[in-house]
């Protein structure tokens, strides 16, 4: 269901010959209102692809009808005429819609540099229209996959009226290779502002805090449109709660699915003197490649996590930090703990707990571990 | 040669039983003047090892008489005993020496959260101190040898003085899992702040400016000892000239011996507005798992170097970035440049340019390429 569990919606996905798989790489999603409000949250990279920046400037009047995305081309550093290909796509949506182009945001994900062939961006929007319906978000979720082994659908039912979201890729801040792109929807009536409030508040906590590889795309975008069509007015609270209910499901597929990775590691911190102390700790050892390497070789290795909280200004003492492993205190006041031996990492889910002993702030960051496959999927893609 | 090619030094190395392989694994380095000069300069990482807390006091008051280095143990993350073993170390030395304590720097490398063998670095101390000679610093250089596969050597001659070195490991500010032991002499008559000065400014344009994989070591040390015994004095400016070369040529060393590594890959990022900007944009593609893929690959992709910039908060116009990789211009004006299949990815050796087209300042950063190798010796190192 996920883009069309909410009233108001239609969406579609076909096949436009972007992929050399064949698969489907084209979708649709449309707001068929009575509201039209939108909310987007981008990539900070300032290497930014021209359907960011032409998405950006949709969603800035809070109104959007449409969301076109495509997979096989990121369309990004494709200079100018990259642009005008964002803007011919948006101007075709518009007119098989009857809205104005200025109201289609469009996602592209895919190789960095090369031009999109926009006569199958053309075909792809003549067949995502014609198979528009309203119970098909799945079709959608799968034409938006890259390297993803799955679509990632989630939905948050309320009393009346429902948020619904799909996604693709590895992360937000930090994605792998493969953009991370997502679209949520929701029947609520709610005000603009409040829209983008939750969603800034959701993604935040959610897809900020997935950091699979440490790179950041060019192409990540999250979108937020709502029709109220449920006629059921909520407040800002009760939308924010749904929202990211939606973004931590599909952050956690996100993770799930990374690109060759064998174990999801969450990263605690707790008793931080702020909470962007913990998210600086949890994020330098997510980042750690001597870390998310013992990890994939199954070894308990707390050196390597404390080597990395210590090149943070986060605020410790670097005496007093503890460290468990899957419920094993492998590390006491910064030295040797419980045998770690006693650390099984056979799971595919890792809780790395790091004491910092400086306050009451905490925050957790996912990351997945450094495998043999990350480095051939990622050394093999585009030759 | 190297720390015996200058005057005034004896070094030697053994075997004290610290690593499972047998081979030798504790090192000598005596200055025996007139001149005791030290400069030291330490890793910056907060979380930092015994024998780093003990040797940044040992140089402060620009003395020292003695260096003792172990492989096969990091002494790191031992807390108060690990201390203790580190003073007790020194003390031995020391003893053997007939000099104070306060004057030996001592260094270990190795695993991390595992206390020393105090038997056996009693009897290494021993046998290093028998076996000290005015001209086998080659043996030093083999007994501090971890993961490397060849020891790391570098002689600068001058004028009837000379500078020499050794090192182990793979990086300084962001080293491999195997810390950078550096030892450096030189027999020329110099002033102790010159020394240091002197030390600070090669360190941060050659071991700094390596980065293996992003890391940074508990342990990293890089000591310069003068001795005077030439006889010949020389400015602050020859000191560092060729204080320079030695650390170029070991940092070099390091980069093209580093764990799992194919490709040496040097980031030279020109035509910034200041040296710091041409660094931190250096220093982002070098950290960039993405694109060390891609290098194992040999695959061209120049979308990652974009991405990598991208992330940085140094003066650029997005859409004003070249990259070139291996002399051909892959990327012009941040879109499509010359064929990328042009570009002949199978030497070890990878130049990758970007230029900012911001200002006149230029910085080159070394890294390697991620390799299955990489995932596989990091992933095995301890267990």
């Amino acid at each position: 269901m996920s883009v069309t569990a909410a009233q108001g919606f239609r969406a579609s996905g076909a096949t436009a010959g972007l992929k050399a798989s064949g698969s489907s790489d084209v979708a649709l999603v449309v707001n068929d209102g009575p509201d039209h409000h939108v909310a987007g949250v981008f990539t900070s990279n300032r290497v930014e692809a021209a359907p960011v920046t032409w998405s950006r400037q949709v969603v800035s009047d809070s109104r959007a009808d449409a969301v076109f995305l495509n997979s096989g081309g990121a369309n990004a550093c494709t200079g100018a005429r990259g642009f005008q290909d964002t803007h011919r796509t948006a101007e075709l949506v518009a007119d098989a819609l009857g809205c104005s182009a200025t109201d289609v945001v469009v996602c592209s994900t895919g190789l960095i540099g090369e031009f999109l062939p926009m006569d199958r961006i053309a075909r792809g929007i003549e067949l995502t229209h014609a198979a528009l319906t309203d119970h098909d978000g799945a079709a959608a979720a799968r034409a938006i996959m890259t390297t993803d082994s799955v679509p990632k659908e989630a939905v948050a039912q309320r009393d009346g009226w429902v948020v619904g979201g799909m996604a693709k890729g590895a992360g937000m801040l930090a994605p792998g290779l493969a953009t991370m792109l997502c679209v949520i929807t929701t029947d609520a009536v709610v005000d603009a502002g409040e829209l983008d409030g939750a969603l800034r508040a959701a993604t935040a906590i959610t897809f900020d805090r997935v950091d699979s590889d440490g790179c950041m795309s060019t192409n990540d975008t999250v979108i937020l449109m709502a029709s109220g069509a449920s006629g059921v007015a909520v407040t800002g609270a009760q939308l924010a709660e749904a929202v990211e209910e939606v973004c931590d499901s599909l952050a956690r597929q996100l993770v799930a699915d990374a690109e060759g990775a064998s174990h999801d590691i969450a990263v605690e911190v707790r008793s931080a003197a702020s909470e962007s102390d913990a998210v600086e700790v949890a994020r330098s050892v997510t980042r750690s490649n001597l870390f998310k390497a013992a990890i994939f070789g199954r070894d308990p290795n707390w050196g390597r996590v404390l080597a990395a909280v210590g090149t943070t200004s986060a605020d410790f003492d670097p005496t007093a930090l503890d460290v468990a492993i899957n419920g094993v205190q492998v590390c006491r006041a910064a030295t040797v703990g419980d045998d770690r031996a006693l650390v099984d990492l056979e799971p595919r889910e890792v809780h790395v707990v790091i004491d910092l002993h400086a306050g009451e702030a905490t925050a957790t960051v996912w990351t997945n571990d450094l495998t043999h496959d990350y480095v051939h999927e990622n050394s093999a893609y585009s030759t």
